[in-house]
């Protein structure tokens, strides 16, 4: 049986992913069960209940030498635990191709995309097989939270044409409400602890000799965020001091007016969001303007920040 | 204009896969052009020969930055010099996954199958894109190469079908008889200098804490090759030398027969293979029997040992 599974700190695509692989696979021949490598975000569960489909299990561990599929990702520091000891025979992803090795030939289906699910919706009009309702929602959930709604310039025309071709088979007649249901599923945070708020979308990235932690909120609701801006603040230096990194950025992205106002512990982040980005940092909080997608507009600019002084 | 090419010490998979993906790739809008990093062999020659095609040109470099599509292999061992510092944008290989990474999110196609024109034609398939007659014989050249006429191992029922697609619209109604033309162009090696019989089909791999070079010569003429049997085995010498490898072994593949007669130049390559295959060497010559694919049955057999002496 293989283990299908997509990132830490999963999000709407890594789940649905994982599950729409996993049944994919199942249905070439080879047997697969889909996994999840952390909590729900609220988008997902949102996601999964309109879909009427139960969570996939969380996944902690696996004897070396199972044989795994990766989706939505491919990094080691972005999946289960002990990677390299298992066998990678599948991987579909859309993010660019880190330290990812196989010990034999695999599938790899990579593709500059928006999302993973358009990839899968290719794997199966290729293989001349049919998409059910339910996978069809869990693909459309995906293209629609990875691009904000086609709003992130990671957009490509073959993200627009999944969702067009995804959404009669979901039964979604009106696809800019269920987006809209879906924001606000993701922008109600309730009372969750700021430290969870901060690693809801999250990754660590290797900048010149040190790195980097970069959250995001993508949130239609950005005043409930900066309602909370002094714990997030000091979740994010006591992040940065007990994962010893050399920088911790948290983007709120608002969604709907496509503007990104990220939050800056301290003056050594600040020094180089202003080399970077040409922002300057007001009250902790810097205005980075139209720049809402981490992969595509910050990661860039940092990484040529820090190539530049390195 | 994207740079093309398959891997060093190109054979025909890695010439016929740049040519027709290069083709491909401007047919799609990517403006491609295909390069070869070595001289041709024998068995290309006649195959391009046959096809009326020129080889494409030889590539020493490129400019820092520069798009490439790479096929047929993926490591950086194996390909251009300063890969690292050019943008890899396309990959199609069979191989699997070594040291590659990306800069961005690419396009990775790989299959486990048993060359790379079998993902090739696929990729023809799925784009609903005709193959012309010059292409389809160059694919289906590389499918009886890699494939040993579907007598490699590494053979699966994709390049059956690959090759039983393309050999109609290549003209070619007897497949038998074109691949014993093409192996008869591979054995016919005349008065090639010893050292270049020896690159002629050679990589050099990890293993443990050390490196080997392990060649492969694939004939119907395995009689021509042991009668210069001395002069390799000082070109073997010669070469473990020089690059300070801790083994080199050539493996000369019977093609009609399907067996495998491996030259062995000292008592430490011949311990290990003893204890790696149970073959004992006399006179320099180890018996391996069928194993006939060096990616699926001499490497993993190396890996294994070199693990379990580590
Ligand atoms: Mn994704
Ligand atoms: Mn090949």
């Amino acid at each position: 049986m293989t283990a299908v599974f997509g990132h830490l700190n999963p999000d709407t695509d890594a789940i649905t992913a994982a599950l729409v692989y996993a049944h994919l696979l199942s249905r070439q021949g080879t047997p697969a069960q889909a996994y999840r490598l952390g909590e729900l975000n609220f988008e997902t569960a949102f996601v999964l209940e309109q879909a009427g489909v139960d969570a996939p299990p969380l996944l902690s561990e696996l004897p070396a030498g199972s044989e795994v599929a990766l989706v939505d990702h491919n990094e080691s520091a972005q999946s289960v635990a002990g990677l390299k000891n298992l066998t990678v025979t599948h991987v579909v992803d859309h993010h660019k191709l880190g330290d990812l090795e196989t010990s034999q030939p695999a599938v790899l289906r990579f593709e500059p995309v928006g999302c993973t699910a358009t990839i899968l919706m290719r794997l199966h009009r290729e293989a001349g097989l049919s998409i059910d309702a339910t996978d069809a929602r869990l693909l459309l959930s995906a293209v629609l939270s990875d691009t904000l709604h086609f709003r992130s310039p990671t957009t490509t025309a073959a993200d627009r044409e999944a969702a067009a071709f995804l959404a009669p088979i979901a039964g979604v007649t009106d696809v800019t409400a269920y987006a809209m249901q879906m924001f606000a599923a993701k922008s109600d945070l309730g009372d969750t602890p700021a430290e969870k708020l901060l690693k809801m979308d999250y990754k660590v990235f290797p900048f010149g000799a040190g790195k980097w932690g970069l959250g995001v909120i993508e949130t239609t609701n950005p005043g409930y965020v900066f309602g909370r801006q002094a714990e997030l603040l000091v979740a994010m230096q006591a992040e940065k001091a007990a994962s010893g990194l050399d920088g911790v950025l948290l983007s709120v992205v608002d969604i709907l007016n496509e503007t990104n106002r990220t939050l800056v512990p301290s003056d050594a982040e600040a020094a180089v969001v202003q080399a970077a980005f040409g922002a300057s940092t007001e009250a902790q909080v810097a205005d980075l303007q139209k720049r809402i997608s981490r992969k595509k507009q910050i990661v860039p600019a940092l990484e040529a920040y820090f190539a530049a002084h390195a």
